[in-house]
């Protein structure tokens, strides 16, 4: 994609500080770190989220996310790590190519992840609405994907 | 793992409303809701965190969290999905048994995920931490994965 921001870091456009690449990925330092060393693995090639991703491409990147996560822990000392990929605007996607947050976690630092638990009345409804395939899915229940 | 509540939910010790399962992985939906339809995609097998994680039973379970993400947008009409993975206390693990969070989100919905930027002084001494491979990463810079 022309335009998109991470292309242009995948391209080398724009300035990055690039931690791991190799052909089918990259990861960089996030320029609005939540905590030194938030990094985020990126795809090389254009999608949107992970419901348009590619799953070897999907994949490859959960991969990366491990060996970030696993050198962030080593080399940065840190007590805690999450991985946050976000989806759509509502969920915070703010640039629109797939990526992955590694984000080091430390005691008192300022990162909230929190919500009230919802009462949530028709359960055995939203189970069985998530149990069905669905046309686009793919998969079957009980199938090795 | 016996005491472990994932892997009582994976052996049917104790109820869930799962919502997926196979040979490998199974989801269920959380007991602690976000949303409706938030759900959990949890390995059968027991590892602690994606530290320690075998690379193929994490490649699984990413792509049944693609599988849940497309289920949830299609059935439940969200707006938009977090995939939140947290590791250790101060990340906001609580079950120490991996899992993906599938987090359906709407517009004025209760999940808070937020953080300050933090001022990283020495922005190159992280990147070369993190670029170097380290002992326990397996992977070199620039191989593919």
């Amino acid at each position: 994609m022309e335009d998109c921001i991470f292309c242009k870091i995948v391209r080398n456009e724009i300035p990055s500080k690039k931690v791991y690449e190799d052909p089918d990925a990259v990861a960089f330092l996030d320029i609005n770190p939540a905590n030194p060393g938030h990094c985020l693995v990126v795809s090389k090639r254009h999608y949107e989220s992970i419901t348009d991703v590619d799953d070897a491409d999907l994949k490859k990147m959960i991969a990366i996310v491990k060996v970030m996560a696993k050198r962030i822990k080593t080399s940065l000392n840190a007590d805690g790590i999450n991985v946050l990929q976000n989806n759509g605007r509502h969920a915070g996607q703010i640039v629109n190519h797939i990526h992955f947050h590694v984000i080091p976690r430390f005691p008192n630092d300022n990162v909230i992840i929190t919500y009230q638990k919802v009462n949530v009345p028709n359960l055995d409804e939203i189970q069985k609405k998530l149990s069905s395939t669905g046309a686009s899915s793919g998969y079957e229940w009980g199938t090795r994907i």
